[in-house]
């Protein structure tokens, strides 16, 4: 059964958006990856956001940029952790359009928000939220963090070179 | 029959969008107000949204603060005009997280926006819609346009001492 | 008779704003394409603006970027919907001064702002308004909701691969 | 044992943070609250993050203005999920200083990053995470849902007169 | 004959345009000060820019807040030195509008802007231009820059106290 | 005698302040341009800008990027008017750094800023101010206005193919 | 001999300047403070700023809001290190004039620009400064920032109540 | 014995930081430049500042990009001067980011904060720092001050040509 859900709003938002994909991959946790619209798509948005808990998903991560509404309304229709990752996108003021989109939201619905073009950071965040049940993927995670060390150690030796 | 739905994401943006309901009225426009929330009542916006031009209504304005849903989904889910008024709300970041959400829609779906709080202008650009098929609402129009002028003047004159 | 009216500052602008124009040969709206500059050219704005109804006009759809004036210019000598168009020129400072010179118009003349290089919503909010009084547009404008999500269901299943 | 973690890098966040120290109150969710300054006391923040897995928190909830460390420093000494809360204070540069500093983490370190003075949704996201592994915490949450429509029904009703 | 026409888009930002009109009072530069809408009353802003020369102004200072066009405006229909204010008005979003409105001028037509409610430096600035040509003039502006001067050395005066 | 002194920063700046200079060639307005750093070249700025008057200079063009100290200083040198360029260089931030630099200036000391790069404007804002004395430079000013509708109106026709 | 010199571009800045002020008589450094404007006395900038070394100072701090030049300025003027307060004053833009103008100096003229009104940092700054070659004022530092976390283990005791 | 420490986040920011690596080498100050990550290797970091003072350090230069956290994370461990380098990475939001993460650090921890990319100004303040007590090493910024102006000098006489 999936645990989680990543969906973003257009296939031009994909090249991001994988980078979520490959972290779940490579921590071998089952997701699954679509496109839901939030303005134009609404109704499979609805669809897609009510049924994801009883689909068995435990997290969402939503990507999308401009005036980025489909995390915070999929936020609004189900009681699971949605990940919002604000996307660049082309006619993007700067990427503040996305970033506030995501994050402003009103008391009473929160979205996770992560770094403008943040997926990788977005498939982390699942991972440690699922972490928080299963010591298993907790244990992963340490090692990843370990990981993150090492690539710097090696940065910090080609420097001495 | 009501022409105009104004709508808001919560009571405490009724001050702002009163304004557009005091044009209205003035305009003799039959409108309805009522307060649907994106994040909160999201059946309801689109139950809302989906019934309006069947319900008779030819423009909807709709007025909401921080990470503003509201006017973008219900112009996802309407083929009527939707007026959106970006309200600057208390823990907003200065205004600019409702404005960029309400503006900067993707291509297929627009928001007529107009200026932060500007809910007397969505009351003005409403009726410039309706007038575009009754001559007589742009005959008022023109009248109105005129009192703006002789508001100057008289501002004009005082001033003269 | 020309239905809707579109302007703009330049000729710089015009690869946006066909955008625009493309849209309403789709829903074959008539209407007409000229530059006029708020700057360089204010009589003819004057001209054009105070002539638009009765030239048939019913909205006009404005372009223009950086210090921005043409849009509300136009929308302070016309009674007529203006919808606002920011443009992201060459040495614009990233939009927001267009954004902001067409969107902050004063309570009395407003302007119906679309996205920073909008122009295609520009056209589809000028189609809803022509629809609120013509059944047959608005008969278009549902299939063209409808090409939306077609569009989306295809990168759905390309997806799938 | 202690589930969430709340921390704040001064005595002066408390009245913001204690929103979210309700909502688990509200939840029945046990949790501690405590001060942990990245700047003025760098060994106690690492300390903190270092052992909470082993004390059994399972989220931290960490709030902080201007250039604010403190929930980045954190996510980078623990796998536990961290919720960042920008606060607006006193010599904040409107609040976008704490924002983009918890906001903007490099990839392999996230911070969940809620809205500018929002700890409710902090406590809120708290408990979804909770939640995804512990059926009695969702329904909670799901009347909790329920409740935010409720309240927006009663101002309807209220506006109705 | 009058030197110098201040204007201003409404009569709320009198309190800061004054100040202009102040410092030309003390340099004894005639002026006239009156109120001109671009927006409410385009045909009025019109004639006055169009007569102005012949009226024998040699200089206008124009302010205006929000979507602020009648500086660039009125620099767009006459060649006279146009000297913008941008005013800090009730709606702004933090004064930007108004600065980027009035500075961000296509080439070709200039507008001398200076800083946010900086009328004073308007009415400094309009003199210095007159200066050009008129010894006097010059000479009270050097005797203004010591009072500068000199207000400074009594603050040090007292700071020492 | 020179009437206009050009001055910049740094060579790099050269490119857009030369649009300053050609249009003052194409007015036949004698100018000198030059290199003088604020930063780099404290006491030439002095000595430049303190003599500018007695060598005939009645108009100074100071182009900066960066913190842009160059127009704000000489402007507190002399009493000439000073017109201030924002230059958007290499390490600015977007151009808000040289923008605020100088158009921000305390009262007292103005600088007529210019738009973000608007060196041509610089020049054309130059010659207006030349022009309030001198009737001739006043005609060519007209003759330039004349010329940028005509350009226009080539773009006009161009359109209609 | 005074060590430090802390200066500011009016009296208005002293209630933010003073703080500066109070750290070093803690320290018991020898400190000046007065006030030099960069445009209303450029002369005594100049003058303060070239015999600043000679005279025995051997850090300046230098606090100014809105265009603020002269931390730049003064750094250009001698080869003290320069620690730059960018201060909110009443007309600024949000304090982003200042920051900027202060900050983003170019190549070989640096500025140690602290945060908006962070005139108590700068004072610190100083202290570090001098602290480089005197152990004993080292020595004080530790002391100081012992007394940091101190405060902090009172709130947090008060915390437990 | 090393006088400075030029410590950054990630091996992609060494393009910039090697600017202020230089700068010492031709002032023959003596420096160690390596990685340090404040959220991937946080012991590292620790040690790092920690350690510093004892390691015969005097100055520790440190840049980073996006929520920026090395500099003030040192600063809190460190009595030593902290000079800040903010650099645009790719993700940053047009370098906002790592200004605001760097400058904004609360009272009791300064930063001395350099422009954005800044790390040649890095250079010079850290050497304007240790010339506080070394009359040779000032001797060598007064003549590289010297330099500047020479090529400032150059310029001017190669656009003479």
């Amino acid at each position: 059964m999936m645990q989680v859900g990543i969906i973003m709003g257009s296939q031009s938002d994909l090249p991001i958006m994988q980078e979520a994909a490959d972290f779940l991959s490579e921590m071998q946790i089952p997701y699954e990856l679509t496109i839901v619209s939030a303005h134009r798509t609404p109704e499979r948005m609805f669809e897609y956001a009510k049924t994801a808990y009883q689909r068995g998903l435990r997290v969402i991560i939503a990507g999308a940029g401009g005036a980025a509404h489909l995390p915070g309304m999929v936020a609004s229709l189900t009681a699971l952790p949605v990940i919002g990752v604000p996307i660049k996108s082309s006619n993007s003021i700067d990427g503040w359009d996305s970033v506030l989109s995501i994050l402003q939201m009103p008391a009473g619905v929160p979205v996770a928000t992560v770094a403008l073009n943040g997926a990788k950071n977005a498939g982390i965040l699942a991972t440690e939220i699922l972490a928080t049940s299963d010591e298993k993927i907790y244990q992963k995670l340490i090692t990843f963090k370990e990981s993150l060390k090492e690539k710097i150690h090696k940065q910090i030796e080609s420097l001495k070179g």
